[in-house]
């Protein structure tokens, strides 16, 4: 079977990638330690040679069944992928940005007001402003202030929470002059015609000023949505989507299933090896929706190698019938 | 909560442990290959600070509900644990030796017969006559040739079935006179006045005759049986123990758990990630069963940290709130 992962954030990984890709875990089963990024570099090792599809950045919305063994996904983009079962494992929902609240916001986002830094090199020798007090505004920072002509990192407060290291960073490179620093201070108004070209500072207690600068990205963190998969007629509780977990994780829709934390049922734990083991109940689950009337036989990976669909294998060297004389 | 662990192997690991240590895996998810054995090394180091108690090399044979709360897991050496719950996780069931069919073999059990090699130590400077064409037998006949006083090699076959690597290592040692190989031959007897004190080669086409011998150490490979827990009364299916997987993976006896290969439920998938998860639903029915009315909540490591029962703690580093100026 094949697999294409649609994902809303500019990466694969979800809450690990996205929200603490530096911080151990200590309860996946056969690693004491491991950092969530790093699990999530080893979980991509591990599927490469099953060469998944890859849609980045795009938000699933909505879904149509094209005919009776095809759904179609549609994503904000407009971008429609088949497929003969969906699986949903949408975490918490899609990461929406905390936006700021700034009149006419809407018209400059992507013309220079930007939530997320998904390519570097896009600010190459740009003047940036960032604002924000947490790891992500830091991180930022620090690594634009080697690529932008100029960055600027606005708090409202003089206080940063963020990985000693990062904020250690930032306060080295604003002694050499590399980060220029505004705080305690807002930004309450974007200014130019069809894209950023300025923003309004008002730090506490003085005048307000206007910056030029060609971007604009405040990074106050994300909040879950579950958005508009909230609408696809699926059998919803808090938030969550209900499942048959008494067999294969699926939904009240037939051919949709939910796996991970966006699924509840009773005795629900929100932890990563559940997802795994859910994944894989479904996996089988949807291999006999697409063979129907062929068992499945479950093959050891041990005994029976693994063949990836680049044409690698791996497998396990193999016992040999010798004699001895 | 504390966990004890009884397992008739003299090592804790089960399948991994016992049948394919030095194997890769390829679907444990983070691991795109890990040996068996390395694994179950670091399952070990990871639950560490847990203590948990090991009584390794009995077999739990009865239990009785000591009163309302406790259990008493009773093993076949007599020993009694007690526990509010208990969770089989019995695999296969107990890996029995597959015994060669000998006159009076029981007689000589534990006195001269051994079918595992729990502690080389016991053999130092003693005769071994080891019996099997596989890798226990290839294996331990390197090991004991540095160990005892006599090593010697008995095989039906010239064949031998293992590794390269250790079917090329008994060439050398029994071209060194380091291991004796007699082959293609059988074992017809085991002499000796109330333990081992001789045992009766039959070569292929050649009259038998006797060899004395200190120990005899027939590696013929495991068969599981579910044994007398077959016995206590649990709703039995296809020798695997039906539990509820809509909720806990309990038994049809209240405070009685089955997890991994031994339990069974519609979709059932004998993997070792499967394994992971229920055994964590188990423990948090387990918590409500130990803690009643009082409400379970979801930690994460990452955030809260892991503390163990030897008083050391795991923790994520802390994020700091410090001032930039
Ligand atoms: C700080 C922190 C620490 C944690 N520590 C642990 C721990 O120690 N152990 C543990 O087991 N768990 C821990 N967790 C929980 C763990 O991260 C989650 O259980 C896990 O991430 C769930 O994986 P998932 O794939 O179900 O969802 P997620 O990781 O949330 O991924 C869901 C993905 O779906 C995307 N998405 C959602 N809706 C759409 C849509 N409509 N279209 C396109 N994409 C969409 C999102 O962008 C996201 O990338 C922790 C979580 C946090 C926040
Ligand atoms: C060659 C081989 C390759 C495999 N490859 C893979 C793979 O690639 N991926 C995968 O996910 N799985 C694989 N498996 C399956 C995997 O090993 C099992 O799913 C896993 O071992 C099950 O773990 P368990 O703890 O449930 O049982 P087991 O590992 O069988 O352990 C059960 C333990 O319980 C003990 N026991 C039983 N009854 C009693 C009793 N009454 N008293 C005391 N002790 C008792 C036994 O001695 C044993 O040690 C493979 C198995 C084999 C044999």
């Amino acid at each position: 079977m094949k697999c294409h992962i649609i994902d809303a954030l500019p990466q694969p990984g979800g809450q690990l990638a996205e929200l603490y890709p530096k911080k151990p875990i200590f309860d996946i089963p056969g690693y004491p330690s491991v950092n969530a990024g790093e699990l999530v570099d080893n979980l991509m090792e591990q599927i490469k040679q099953f060469q998944p599809g890859f849609t980045l950045g795009e938000t699933a919305v909505s879904y149509t069944k094209a005919d009776d063994e095809w759904f179609e996904v549609i994503t904000n983009k407009g971008t429609v992928h088949r497929a003969k079962a969906i699986a949903i494992a949408g975490g918490l929902g899609t990461f929406e940005p905390r936006k700021p609240a700034l009149e006419n916001i809407a018209d400059y986002e992507e013309k220079g007001l930007e939530y997320f830094v998904k390519e570097p090199e896009h600010f190459r020798n740009k003047k940036v402003v960032i604002a924000g007090g947490g790891d992500s505004a830091l991180d930022w920072s620090i690594f634009l202030s080697n690529v932008a002509s100029e960055v600027t990192l606005i708090h409202r407060r003089n206080e940063f929470r963020g990985a000693l290291d990062s904020v250690e960073k930032v306060q080295d490179l604003k002694n050499q002059g590399k980060i220029k620093l505004i705080t305690p201070a807002e930004v309450t108004a974007i200014k130019g015609d069809g894209k950023v070209e300025a923003i309004t500072v008002a730090p506490d207690g003085q005048d307000p000023y206007d910056m030029e600068t060609d971007y604009f990205i405040p990074l106050f963190g994300l909040t879950p949505k579950l958005g508009e998969i909230g609408n696809w007629g699926l059998n919803i509780e808090k938030n969550a989507i209900v499942v048959n977990n008494a067999l294969d994780y699926q939904t009240n829709i037939d051919g949709i299933y939910a796996i991970g934390d966006i699924n509840t049922y009773p005795g629900k734990l929100k932890l990563i090896l559940c997802g795994f083991h859910e994944a894989t109940l479904m996996c089988q689950s949807v291999y006999n929706r697409l063979n129907p009337g062929k068992k499945f036989v479950l093959k050891y990976t041990t005994v029976s190698g693994v063949d990836g669909f680049d044409g690698s294998r791996k497998e396990a060297e193999k016992a040999v019938v010798k004699k001895i004389d």
